[in-house]
């Protein structure tokens, strides 16, 4: 017998938008999370009468975490760390009990477990702590004995009994954890989306569903901000080998594989289209040219707590430099401020800004074994008069920094440049 | 400095009546729960700044329980008790951890406990646990280092690491047994009422609120369905000689305190009149006289879960016997329906039963040491022409059953038989 997770997010529970801007919820609210609840609980039990031992991991309702936070943030500016993880771990308490109830009334036998009741040890940092350890006994108990175990994704306890939560994608990080340390066979993910796509479908028609993909090619892909999965579950799933399948929660057929890389994969020289329109740059130019320089920058920037996402450097014909990078649009600001203080020591001559330009990237283990990728990514660009005003490369990913108005018809350019890949045409035919 | 223990219920956390029907909850029902929470957030400061040290227990906010009771009744008529409790007591940790923020908020320092962190152990009947040991370590730490815990009350952990809840009235029992456990100098009970009444103001204008009660008193009136005190709390109080002090949250006066009995309660010989409409009556008339029928009796009925209130057995003059019972009204149709099965076997000659009845009782340890108190009780119900079916009597009680219809008359009636009472009279002037 195999074991599988299955991991269902708040929206797999509850609207996520219904409620959140009104409050309005409940009577109509908590008949919605109730047929939620007890169609979580007929895919749990259906994999369970296919012959599988199955663990669930969940997250809060979709709502019950934004108001939560709307209470504390009321009460106080700066509410402690502490007391918010207190707070927020409820609403995955309230989860798993629901969900075992919803299972047990199918005549299937469930049980519910904390973080804390499992075993997941953190560290200490409140808001955003990592897990050290997870003690299975009680799961491992609970999984022969022929329970389908629910357990609380996202909080786990510290060595001295505090109750922490695992910050972003906390809940996704919980499951493969705990698939890492089950042994478990595959980690499923339960979505509102079909699987991981090429690029995003509202913003390219030609957008496809990928069947396979590489921890890698995720990773750079989530790291762009193609959402669906967390980099830090990805990251940990690479570690320890877990394979991971991105599903939808609304039909039965099969999702994306995030699998460890396969020779065939390298057939695709890009697997995805990603983008990131949060973006925003800040440029020294004629910086006077001496060691440590971009490290003086960059200690100062990192130290404010601002995180730099592309940075260039370019020699000018005087000897001296320019230092382009860019920021997230809400640091921008800040970081701006940052740059004209840096600059009475620095003697750049000048600093320019520009808030208006995106990030668009092509990604795919393909890279590695085929030539000229970049220079087909940016001939297509040019053709399309779109100017490229930075450019990062990976081993496996290719990113331009461009107006952002020109982003739309960038990820189709890019994403039809790549489309007579092999991947794309069977893509195609699986999913007319 | 002396230790004090504020326990606030869910009415001082938010309106139990706004959104439980309607349930339109959250944005007007979290601002208001963010005001309520600011202000108890006040009081539990304004004691600490007196120069006491302060430990707070909460119930969930007034509108939570219900809001997650209905969500998993309608997953299953029967859900898992142990997963209610999972369930329920997020309630609880919710309001902790708001609570705790709205100190800190006010320049206070706190600190929110789950019942399982402050080592509330209990016994492992889920939904109406008992507890059976605080390791108070952690809390009397926190409180010598000048924080105010906050302390989710209802909950505990068994030795196994499962969660309970300890039933009706929890959240007052986890504060009288940290009072014991901490040796509080007294135990504060934060209502949305002045105090004790002599007897419910809604029945008669004449209602008085108790300056100061014995646990007895309390115990007799808390049993007689007056509300306010659960009466486990009151035993769990008198067994460990904590004083009680039931007071509002919306002023500063001083409420009722609950105490060891004193040398000058005697002279009140009733403090207060408490009745009970969820009554109806059984009577087997007729019952042949043989020993060990009453005991047949009520032994069937209470292994079939259902709680007698009065017995009363009168023997007939051909040596038979009529035995009456009460039950509550939720119980009467299985209770007739369990005698009419059991009469095959008893051969009473026929089965009474009203279910429109109701009990009035009278409270007072001056009953001990002052004669004629019934006397004059029935005397009074006599001359205003209402009928008594049953009378039923302890040390410290007298209850009569009545016809329901006649509740209010009754009340009235009895409360100002006692009113000329020193007490009634010393209150009048207190209060007005």
């Amino acid at each position: 017998m195999s074991l599988i997770i299955q991991k269902f997010g708040g929206d797999a529970l509850g609207d996520k938008g219904k409620g959140r801007q009104s409050d309005e919820a409940d009577l109509s609210g908590a008949s919605l999370h109730v047929e939620k609840f007890r169609h979580v609980a007929e895919i749990a039990r259906a994999t369970q009468e296919k012959g599988h031992q199955v663990v669930v991991v969940v997250s809060a309702m979709g709502d019950t975490t934004n108001r939560l936070l709307r209470m504390a943030n009321a009460l106080s500016p700066t509410p402690p760390a502490r007391e918010l993880d207190m707070l927020m771990s409820t609403g995955e308490q309230q989860s798993i009990a629901l969900l075992a109830i919803a299972i047990e009334a199918l005549g299937g036998r469930s049980m519910s477990f904390t973080g804390p009741q499992v075993g997941i040890r953190t560290d200490s940092v409140f808001g955003k702590s990592r897990i050290q350890e997870i003690a299975c006994d009680a799961l491992k108990k609970a999984i022969d004995d022929g329970f389908i175990p629910i357990v609380a994704g996202f909080q786990g306890l510290t060595e001295e009994g505090e109750i922490t939560t695992l910050g972003r994608g906390g809940s996704d990080i919980t499951a493969v954890a705990l698939a890492a340390a089950l042994d478990a066979k595959m980690c499923e993910f339960y979505k509102d989306v079909d699987g991981i796509f090429t690029t995003d479908p509202r913003v390219c028609r030609g957008a496809r569903k990928i069947d396979r993909i590489s921890y890698d090619e995720m990773l750079e892909l989530a790291s762009l901000g193609a959402g669906v999965l967390h980099s830090r579950s990805v990251e940990f799933a690479k570690n320890y080998n877990i394979p991971l399948h991105v599903r939808s929660f609304l039909h039965d057929g099969e999702g994306t594989y995030v699998i460890p890389e396969e020779p065939a994969m390298e057939d695709i020289v890009v697997s995805g289209v990603a983008f990131n329109r949060d973006e925003a740059k800040i440029t020294f130019q004629g910086v006077p040219d001496r060691p440590g320089i971009a490290a003086e920058i960059f200690h100062e920037i990192g130290s404010a707590g601002i995180i730099v996402d592309m940075i260039v450097q370019s020699s000018a014909y005087d000897g001296s430099n320019d230092v382009s990078f860019t920021v997230g649009k809400s640091d921008f600001q800040r970081a701006v401020d940052l740059a004209q203080k840096m600059n009475e020591d620095l003697g750049a001559r000048k600093i320019v800004t520009d808030e208006s330009i995106c990030k668009v990237s092509a990604v795919g283990v393909g890279m590695r074994s085929h030539s000229n990728v970049a220079s087909k990514m940016f001939k297509a660009l040019a053709e399309a008069g779109i100017n490229i005003q930075m450019i990062s490369t990976s081993e496996i990913k290719i990113s331009v920094v461009i107006a952002e108005n020109e982003l739309d018809r960038a990820v189709q350019t890019i994403h039809e440049a790549f489309a007579e890949d092999r991947e794309f045409a069977t893509m195609e035919e699986k999913t007319s």
